[in-house]
């Protein structure tokens, strides 16, 4: 048995509802708390006091049993500093070969984005070694667990072949549960003059080698890549197979992705710049997630999606990074959190939260992005005395320990 | 003697205009560079491969003589990576007490920034040690340290009476040579009825008190602080005792600051959003520095500078942060680069050099900033192939290595 106890935690955010301090914050906010973990789960959390004192002693007890053999008590003080529950980054695309830097920059000096960007990485992703990409995505896992994230979603789509397909998704699984086949994310070059024919590789032969990869399957819906028709043609072929349905859409100009995530029951629906009424109302009567990606609007100059109507409206926002080589090369969930504050009017606590338990939501995890009796404990210590400083204190490095399941790795 | 070297340089910023691959360039860009680094100067400056080689043999040699008594030497494989001078951050104010976390939520939730804020952390940093004014500082250096700023400015401010003016002095001249005596910041609420008379203390007894410690005089010249006529009677105080002017100027509407600053000859004026045409033909055709801080428009949501009109017209622009706990409590000089490139018109090389050579430009220092022979040794080692990654991948801690002087510090 491990041991972890965390005290003397400023400000907890647990994200559930009635244990907080005020009885309807959704982000269930503790000033003055502690944390036990036990095997890499909470086992208790609560208001430091008399409590965690007890806690703290019956660890202290265990360690004087002298039972180290597999494991030991390890108390942290937290001293007065926040603890939230690490970043769920439900959209990322960190399986590529090379970065297209000069095409930000000449992007930035007044040049479109357009789709087919996406082609150029799809070169170099299939002219890189399997060695060659892990080597890159363990450079990112790093990175994502130094800067706080502890669950991301990794997608496909930079092969848009069978067998590329599935060496990506294999990739990527070595390094988390959540992959996502996206062989719909653009229409390859060699498949310009018959769309068709590419769609049928992705719905057949593609789908088939990718399946024992992934969990997800997604479409990038959008002018310049796939058509509503197609994207319900791929969707649906990825549901019979056993995937979970989420898609791209609402990014570049209004487009019907939003109404496609709707009728098939997609967990989420990412980006959602343009929407109109409707959109938002089927997004309220749905249990669709909104997923924001404020890292696309930040590199490509476009406008920020517009939480604060989603949230006023009773629509589940998440935020995630989108990481990718083209339209959004951050990996920074502290920076989605304070762009989503400083561009999309939502406030700290609810974009902490979207960063966070909406993450988990849009990839329909129960067991992380809350701290609660049995969730794993992937834990987030802030050098600094509250969360509102992830947006309070933009680019500044803020992530003093970040713990996935007990164990240290940021 | 102590020697670094720096081998496989992917890309050097020099900003040494001549030296670089392009005879044009005043960032002085180098592909495949190495840096020789002597007591903490540079020692030589140029192109990997044959002068390099006999450099490191030179350095092995030398090891090989033993002389380890006061140094050795160091050899790092930059192994592709770029490397810049260090940030120079002109404008800072971290000698404080408490943070006003509470008042950035309440802003961004609508809420009008007023001047006036000061005044609360001037209680503050009034009921503070100067143990926890020491602490707090050395916190922030090691965060300015850590994401690559090797020289920064720190002004008073936060105390307001003279003794108190003089601590905050002194404790900054501690960490920095570059102190600025910023009494005039707001006219502080025991002298609310009485404006004149705080003028005359600031000119007299308060500027006596603090000469000894600082090396600049700054006033805020703004609607709710200190008109243009108060201005000039304080800096002119200033330089005569002996202090360069600096100020504060056009920030939340238009006013004299610009004007000012050319008509007293300061080093830099800060801010520069609200400009008009006579603003920036003055700026152009003198030595004043135009110093933007986007950290400020980012953390207060007002419109950024336009730094594009400025650079075109032919103004020297620097970059800095001003660190504060009310409107921009970020240290992040990435971030700044970032802003500038997303929100302000710079290209990617103007915002590192205004980061980096302009900040020294900023400061009257010709020793840091720039790669030459004989600057000091302030090198940023990135986690990048290039410096556009501190745009292309804005929130991501890209920083390496820091070394100042150097040593490494960072």
């Amino acid at each position: 048995m491990s041991t972890l106890l965390i005290t003397d935690i400023g400000e907890l955010t647990t994200n559930v509802t009635g244990l907080g301090d005020e009885p309807g914050d959704p982000t269930g906010l503790i000033r003055g708390a502690a944390v036990a973990v036990v095997d890499g789960r909470i086992a208790w959390v609560g208001r430091d006091g008399a409590d965690a004192a007890a806690i703290v002693d019956l660890a202290a007890t265990d360690r004087t049993a002298a039972d180290d053999r597999t494991g030991g008590v390890t108390v942290v003080d937290a001293a007065g500093r926040a603890v939230i529950p690490g970043f769920v980054d439900s959209h990322t695309h960190l399986v590529f070969g090379d970065d297209r830097a000069d095409e930000f920059e000449a992007r930035m000096a007044g040049q479109p984005y357009v789709a087919g960007g996406i082609r150029r990485t799809v070169a170099a992703t299939r002219a890189a070694s399997d060695a060659e990409l892990r080597a890159r995505l363990a450079g990112f896992v790093a990175e994502l667990h130094a800067q706080g994230t502890t669950t991301f979603e990794v997608k496909t789509g930079y092969d848009l072949t069978a067998d590329g397909e599935a060496r990506l998704a294999r990739v990527a699984r070595e390094v988390t549960d959540e992959v996502t086949f996206l062989g719909a994310h653009v229409v390859p070059a060699e498949f310009a003059a018959d769309r068709d024919a590419y769609v049928d590789l992705v719905c057949g032969q593609m789908l088939a080698a990718v399946r024992p990869h992934a969990r997800w399957i997604d479409v990038f819906c959008e002018t310049g890549a796939f058509t509503p028709d197609e994207t319900r043609r791929i969707l649906r072929a990825g549901i019979d197979a056993g995937l979970r349905p989420r898609l791209h859409g609402n990014q570049l100009g209004h487009g019907q992705g939003v109404r496609i995530a709707v009728e098939l029951g997609a967990w989420s629906v990412d980006h959602c710049t343009h929407l109109d009424r409707e959109d938002v109302r089927l997004l309220a009567d749905s249990d669709v997630v909104a997923t924001l990606l404020p890292g696309v609007e930040f590199s490509t100059r476009h406008p920020y999606p517009d939480a604060r109507r989603l949230i006023d409206a009773g629509v589940t926002v998440a935020l995630a990074s989108d990481c990718n080589p083209g339209t959004s090369f951050t990996s920074s969930m502290p920076l989605m959190v304070a762009l989503a504050v400083r561009e999309m009017g939502m406030t700290v606590a609810e974009a902490v939260w979207a960063a966070t338990a909406g993450g988990a939501r849009a990839l329909g995890r129960e067991d992380v992005g809350t701290l609660a009796l049995g969730t794993r404990a992937d834990l987030v210590l802030l050098d600094a005395s509250s969360r509102v400083h992830l947006a309070y204190r933009p680019g500044v490095p803020l992530v003093a320990a970040v713990y996935r399941g007990g164990s240290r790795v940021g």
